[in-house]
């Protein structure tokens, strides 16, 4: 299936729940504050994993927060990655890496081969050639992993180039990933980044991708709630990931509790939320 | 002045070439190829850029063919960078990243202050949230730096995106650009990604930002030649940074003289073919 590992994760733990490790070391807890910035991330992030484990279909580490430590920070990514995958967590390595044919196909090396994510985000602004690269790494290594390319995002300044033309931006990219992606069980092999922001939005990508799995951001912290995540949904009321991060990474400083016993609280009460809504797996 | 340290040099050296640098081991000269990977790859391209040093107004790491080789792979970028600075040659850092707010600038971070790159390359397909943070930075460095937004590029499936629309994508994006950039000197801050492979779009692009830098492939191995980058020029026939990657770096394939060499010699080709066309500086 393409996209089967994310699939089969979330049904499995019957929870369409991704969780966002965006690592900001300032709101770690105080425990961690005193180690240096690498360290500190890599504990904060391995306690997080295990903590939202059990109600997680998969984890979504944002590379950018690794890349601003450097070489360290990148050996941090690298544990954290393993470990995910040795707690049987599918990654989908949030690097919205956006370059075209031998440069797109080093960071698919990168980060699907090297690093092991099983997943990976990409930017769709070049055209195919920044997505066939990816594409082809995660079909070779089949490890039920795939790609999901950027289409609506939840930004609030997303309109200024997504919906500033006709027809909108984010019904080309969402063209181009029926187009590129094959059909191998229940999904396409490429999905399709989705905000949950604007729901009109999401509907008509709905409408051009009827068999792609949605990754969604903009639940949580960005403000959008599981029922704005309904509309998206496909005609089984299934195919949407929805990612959370702040809300779960940092849910102790809004309950004085342990940050891993306030994350997994805070994750089981989101895979609830979504789970009462209708978002199905 | 707005990408202040690219304009000096490049009057300073009477040269608007920027030399990538696409380091692929599988094209090393021979005395290279015992390394591992990631030593080939400093040596190699140390000596690239002292080759190239007395012809080129900057030079371009493409950051994906560091990142393929793991945190390795970043203590090259970052020595690469160094040594770069010590020449006095600007390093402009082909990142394109596009994330947006703190991910955005968690980058920016990485690539201007820690890396110590002074301009880099992002993806503007988020909006302004997705360039904003790189300006904020560059801003906060006062190192003459700036950012280069992608904008009409030169790859085959470019016109899927970014000609797919109306109005199309390239004019969206150059209005984003003139919107963000600020007018210091020549130059705006913000520069603009601008191919050489399609004029008739370079020079509607150039109509919509006459105070633009832009950072021109698709010269050389893409295909391109100096007419070609002739329709991008400015009013007083200036604001156009030339990039040629393979064609200068495994000039020596075509030699049999010593790499280093050889790319000396092409680049000293490229800035005089450049000067020819009448691309000022």
């Amino acid at each position: 299936m393409g996209l089967r590992a994310l699939a089969q994760a979330a049904r499995r733990k019957e929870s369409p729940l991704v969780v966002g490790l965006d690592p900001a070391p300032l709101r770690f807890p105080g425990e961690l504050r005193d180690l240096a910035e690498a360290q500190a991330t890599l504990e904060f992030c391995l306690g997080i994993l295990e903590a939202v484990e059990p109600y997680a279909a998969a984890v979504k580490p944002q590379v950018a927060f690794f890349e601003r430590l450097g070489p360290e920070g990148m050996k941090v990514y690298a544990a954290l990655v393993s470990a995910a995958r040795d707690l049987g967590l599918p990654v989908i390595s949030d690097a919205k890496r956006g370059d075209i044919g031998p440069v797109a196909a080093a960071y698919a090396e990168a980060h699907l081969r090297l690093y092991g994510a099983t997943c990976v985000t990409v930017n769709p602004y070049m055209g195919s050639d920044a997505v066939l690269p990816f594409l082809e790494e995660a079909r070779r290594r089949d490890a039920g992993g795939g790609v999901f390319a950027l289409v609506a995002t939840s930004n609030p300044s997303s309109g200024e180039i997504q919906q500033a033309t006709d027809p909108p931006l984010h019904e080309v990219a969402a063209r181009l990933v029926a187009n590129l992606g094959q059909r191998d069980g229940d999904y396409l092999d490429c999905g399709a980044v989705v905000g949950a922001t604007r729901p009109s939005i999401g509907r008509r990508v709905r409408e051009l991708l009827p068999d792609a799995l949605f990754l969604t951001p903009g639940y949580g912290a960005q403000g959008g709630g599981a029922p704005e995540v309904v509309p998206l949904l496909d005609a089984r009321g299934a195919g949407v990931l929805v990612n959370s991060s702040r809300a779960i990474l940092y849910a102790h400083e809004k309950t004085s509790t342990d940050y891993r016993h306030a994350a997994s609280e805070a994750a089981r009460q989101a895979r609830d939320d979504l789970r009462h809504a209708g978002v199905r797996c």
